[in-house]
């Protein structure tokens, strides 16, 4: 018995490079089947169903859509609400009267976590409906998923920015902190590892959420590292906590808190600025600067992974074939089935829904500053083709004659 | 009469994506000629002269300069340095002894003031000596320049970054202000217009250091964008001063001095955050951010303008030929010739060191909070080929069924 009405597809949470794409994927496969009477996108994610604002993609011509694909940050704009039992009942009387059959919604751990909800109210309410989450998080924290799209682009952008900040720390000396986006896992952070190709090569420390920060360690680290080169970079995670869970950024005062009760750390150099204002105090080194890497990491145009692309849309047709041909709910994941290849699963909104990954414990050296091997390993070929190298000069000094011999 | 003897080849100031490019025009061109009898390459600056810290690179790959070429920052290291007479006369103890004959500096117009000096000690003493400035500063502010190498590829990161920002702003509404580096000139931070591509995309204001900035009218420009759009994104140098040529920045508090007298901008996100602080605090606005684009703005890897970097080539190649072929002093200049075509000049030192070109009026709008389509007509081909575009979709709104109609 084919389910017969409405899609609607949504995208919720921070943007990525390739949030797009799966909006694609999930409007040129739904528009496929015969049953689809019509392909709906949600405006500003469930903002925009309880407010009946919909942008009819039926009409959208093939061609843009293709442009749109490649064009960072939620087309469809987004959201950080979070439905309630009353805001999922308005979410149901909508779709009710809209006979939307087909809910999909693209975004992160607390977007799964409202196609849950709303799942769980359409049975309640023995609406025939199916809901599918599509993964998408540049924090790469998704359970039962190898990866997640979004991720590898952000990486590829945060990599790209630590060869440049290597390079740039190497003609100027001095101490160089680049903060990068990550509440509770450190996977974009120790994408700035891509950056040590020659042995001397920064990021010489990096610091992850997985392990408690200690201010002591790192200025000794930082002592370290720049007694031996005379220069050092620094990769850290915005999130990172002290020994008892709280966030070191919140020592530098205004904080923000979200809907979803989390604190703003993003938007701000706060932490940044502390790390120098710490080294410069405490360590007689006179050039140290701060970058925190922002909003670029999840929306700079034109610095975008073709692995992470061709997942994103895949996940995309993946979630219509799931709902529409198998009549499924659930979290599309991506397996990674060799290396490099992967396969697409459909797995209970549970697994994935308000759940975080961390980074697993082979991925952290032992002393907490730095990632090992096994996790370059996992992550180049997520970063696609064409990834930049830089290059240096090989050739010897030439004798001196003078008395600086 | 042919000058025999070596080459010194220096880099001084801060990096560009291009930089490398007009360092292997001169070791290529230059090790063309009989009459050098080697290449060296200053390790950071003028304090690898006085140290005799050389590079011999007669002795690198053409495959491996080839490689440097397309990596961004000074492959040599850099240097803040400004000699004095003293200094110079070391540069000279050094220069005899080696019996270098031709000296390329390639950096800003601090870096020509530094070649014009040396340069006169060298007639003063009757030492015969070409010195020749090779222009590069992603500032864009050297005279008798229709623009400088290094500006094109930092004004296309800048132009991808407010690419992404604006789609960023438009998915998750808000304020959003990307600070952007120019200490006098406006040039890098006029280049996020380029993002302006539908009537309603941001930067909807741009602010620059060649009009004064007044935050009465400052914050009345961002309730009028917001209160018509919702939105408002808004793209600032970080040399913005105001009426009594007072930085802005400043008000922030720490300051730091640098070896040529001019306070420290880059590596602090604090005029962005001061900016917040003053949205927040007089405009009924929630959602208020900022990004300070920093370091990656002239040395990010693998966002670089391909004009830019067959430009910085020529450049040098130029500088071999002037100095080599035509035993000229001076500053290399890129001459605008047609729509899109260069020449290349040889201008006196005296033109360009210690000078600097601002922004030309034509190119600020009337209220001085954005550029007019002049300046566009300007920018746009030196960004190069395969500028990323970003897209919308465009279908209409679906029909309401409900009360929400």
């Amino acid at each position: 018995m084919e389910l017969q009405g409405k899609v609607v597809v949504a995208q919720g949470g921070g943007p990525t490079a390739v949030i797009n794409q799966s909006l694609v994927g999930v409007v040129l496969e739904s528009r496929k089947f015969p049953q689809i009477t019509k392909v709906y996108g949600a405006i500003n994610g469930v903002s925009g169903i309880i407010n009946e604002n919909f942008l009819d993609l039926t009409q959208e011509t093939t061609n843009n859509l293709e442009r749109v694909a490649v064009t960072p940050s939620s087309a469809l704009g987004s959201t950080r609400d979070k439905p309630d039992a009353k805001y999922c009942e308005q979410i149901f009387d909508v779709f009710r009267m809209h006979n939307v059959r087909y809910f999909f919604y693209i975004g992160g751990n607390d977007s799964a976590d409202t196609v849950r909800i709303v799942n769980e109210q359409a049975e309640k309410s023995h609406y025939e409906f199916r809901a599918i989450h599509i993964p998408k998080t540049i924090d790469n924290d998704l359970m039962f998923n190898d990866h997640t799209p979004g991720y590898p682009s952000a990486a590829r952008f945060v990599a790209q920015s630590f060869i440049g900040l290597n390079l740039d720390n190497r003609a100027l000396p001095g101490v160089h902190v680049g903060v990068v986006m990550g509440r509770n896992a450190g996977f974009l952070t120790a994408a700035s590892s891509i950056a040590q190709k020659y042995p001397d090569d920064g990021p010489h420390l990096i610091y992850l959420p997985e392990r408690p920060f200690s201010m002591t360690q790192f200025l000794g680290d930082v002592n370290d590292v720049y007694s031996r080169l005379g220069r050092c970079v620094i990769a850290v995670s915005e999130g990172i906590q002290d020994e008892n869970g709280d966030l070191i950024m919140q020592e530098s005062g205004d904080s923000e808190v979200d809907a979803h009760g989390n604190i703003q750390l993003s938007g701000t150099g706060a932490l940044g600025e502390l790390l120098v204002r710490q080294i410069k105090k405490n360590l007689d080194i006179k050039r140290v600067r701060s970058d925190t890497l922002g909003y670029l990491q999840r929306s700079f145009m034109g610095c975008v992974s073709d692995v992470d692309q061709r997942e994103a849309r895949e996940v995309g047709e993946k979630a219509a074939q799931f709902a529409i041909w198998h009549d499924t709910d659930g979290s599309i994941t991506i397996q990674r089935t060799g290396y490099y290849s992967v396969d697409y699963q459909i797995r209970p909104l549970e697994d994935v829904a308000a759940k975080t990954k961390l980074m697993s414990d082979d991925y952290i050296n032992a002393q907490a500053n730095n990632v090992t091997d096994a996790f370059k390993y996992y992550l180049q070929p997520l970063l696609g083709t064409g990834m930049p190298e830089a290059s240096r000069l090989r050739v010897p000094r030439a004798e001196k004659i003078g008395e600086g011999k």
